[in-house]
């Protein structure tokens, strides 16, 4: 049975060795510790430093694919380990439009893929560039760091050019960080197309996804997309697809889109198993993880029908009250048929140590399931206060 | 997060790994062997004996409750962890109905549940006593290791008291088999139950199967079972609830029943995660496997509702060429809706070393889905060139 090695010890690798143990395959992760997500469920774990050179030639012998739980893992790096000749998927090449978001503007500029309104700041004068690019496509704008971020971090709203969008960009410049500014679009919603596309070439594609985003956070993803017009979904999964072909993509293709009054636009791309898939672990034949398995392992991919006319999964995340398990009790009694996933990750306010998923036929009744099991495991304590008092 | 300890290191314990790292549950196991199935899967392995006490010991050390992945750990030993205020999850009262036919045979006829004719076989003159029993019964007769047995192991038809019946015989009893006698019943098929029990006491019944047995091993679970009527569905959801309350088993119980002319009679107990459940990981919204975690945990049990019309399960059992991994091209390419499990067991010809699952409407289409790829992953090679020679 073949090695599949992840660079990375997250939430992601700890939910594809679910995938790995059902395959057969053996799953080794590279995590930073120990008690990382994944290492605490992969027996194969190898503790080092995805960034270090020396860790990953080490970590990747013996593997006969290596792929990625992020995309922190630096493209020259990937390009040593290739030219080695150690499969990595996806490659350098690929990886790089996931890694920088101007790369990857210009790229998806390059093919005709409608983007926002984009362009590199420029670090001499930047407060006027940002000024003249206000002035084309309005406030407020959206800078980006080209490289680096996630969850939010590393995008900032600017709303006007006041002391405060001063001293952020300042600061920012002064740290080296490598600046964008893009458009603010007034979207009606996100969406989310996840495409899955294997060496031979095969390409897959899931429905056609809504997510929910608070503070920059993704909370709830609803599969699929209610009331998307046919042709709008048809559109997003042939542009991720051609996207995944184009940018030579093996592995899981998530592209976030905006839908506007005008049509859709691509806001960021992932290559890996993305949290807006994570629903596809009950709610589709094929879970994103098996399929990412699939796909680098260049095995015919796995039907992605959706199981359920519904299904809504809510990140949980971390609240005041650190103990989660004992809320386990209400969610499951409450609700015997949600599924609660958690990650090993130690509690925090607003980091995400879980999810769970419900499904059924009613959308409203499946979303308050789902949010009802969320909001509880993240304040399970407060709630059965707030209830008590009633 | 709570630790489940689970002795002994086979597929059981593997799949309920998957389980596991969903709910963020620690599993540990007690494995004979490093590359035994769970240990290549869960990162928590001690190795041991799971018949030694102070290996048992040393296990159960840290963990908030025990369980069992097979019925070979030695009752006394369970009383001894649970003396010492271990939670053993089912406990060795419980435990010893599944660990000895013959304790079963008598608990069971004492709540007037349906079985067959048995008694047990008195080492003195056991083939007069044989022949006696066949008068009142008639011919065939079973003969049964009362501990032990596994998988048609330790099961033997007695057509008749030839000379090969008579050295059968004479060699158990030498070897100090203890042995019992039943009735050979005339069913028209088989069927399972299979149900979960809390400490609490609260109990979940899944929906009655079919299973097809060749040679004493299990081939093919079919859910539900098909034309089964709903009053025998309901009452073999009854029975096996009512046995898990009287012999206060928590965790799952698995009954083994025949279905004859004359209704329902029990054939085995297992108390633990069983073959005939394997199709609840993708067919049931709670799969088995969680919901014997949940069981054990005292959590509430989780919905039994299953996911589709039907499903149907198929072992895959090792073939003449033990590289089973290079048909998976075949399987997933003839079928993207497949679920391939593997247990990452060497393959032996006979060996149950992973299953497949279909799922759909048809019930002709879905068996023929799951034959067939179970009969690729064991047989590929040969079956493709009988194809090829067409």
């Amino acid at each position: 049975m073949p090695v599949v090695g992840m660079a990375g010890g997250g939430q992601l690798a700890r939910m594809t060795q679910q995938a790995a143990i059902g395959l057969g395959v053996s799953l080794r992760v590279l995590a930073g510790g120990p008690r990382d997500s994944a290492a605490r469920a992969v027996p194969d774990t190898r503790v080092g430093d995805d960034r270090s050179l020396d860790d990953l030639v080490a970590f990747a012998k013996g593997c006969d694919v290596v792929t990625f739980d992020h995309e922190h893992v630096p493209g020259p790096h990937i390009e040593e380990l290739q030219n080695a000749g150690v499969p990595c998927r996806p490659g350098a090449a690929a990886l790089a439009h996931a890694q920088d978001k101007l790369v990857m503007r210009e790229r998806l500029a390059g093919l005709g893929v409608p983007c926002p309104a984009y362009s590199h700041l420029p670090p001499s004068a930047p407060l006027a560039f940002l000024e003249a690019f206000a002035r084309e496509h309005g406030w407020p704008l959206v800078l980006k760091a080209t490289r680096g971020g996630y969850d939010g971090k590393g995008v900032w709203i600017v709303e006007n050019l006041d002391r405060e969008a001063y001293e952020l960009v300042r600061e920012l410049l002064s740290g080296g960080v490598d600046l964008m500014v893009e458009q603010h679009v007034p979207f009606e919603r996100e969406l989310a197309a996840l495409v899955a596309r294997s060496p031979y070439g095969q390409g897959a594609a899931y429905p056609i996804v809504e997510t929910v985003q608070e503070g920059g956070i993704c909370t709830e993803v609803i599969s699929p997309a209610p009331g998307l017009p046919k042709d709008l979904a048809a559109e997003a999964q042939s542009l991720a697809l051609r996207v995944a072909d184009e940018l030579d993509v093996v592995g899981l293709l998530a592209v976030e889109l905006f839908q506007t009054a005008g049509g859709l636009l691509v806001n960021e791309l992932a290559m890996r198993p993305h949290n807006s898939g994570h629903w596809t672990i009950e709610g589709a034949r094929t879970s994103q993880f098996e399929q990412h398995l699939r796909a680098v392992l260049d095995l015919p991919l796995g039907s992605t029908e959706p199981t359920a006319r519904y299904t809504v999964m809510a990140n949980v995340l971390g609240g005041d009250d650190p103990e989660v398990y004992p809320r386990y009790i209400h969610v499951m009694a409450h609700d015997p048929a949600v599924k609660v996933h958690m990650y090993g990750k130690e509690s925090r306010p607003g980091r995400k140590i879980g999810h769970v998923t419900a499904l059924g036929d009613d959308l409203a009744e499946v979303r308050e399931r789902a949010r009802h099991a969320a909001a509880y495991l993240r304040w399970g304590t407060q709630m059965k206060e707030k209830e008590e008092n009633r």
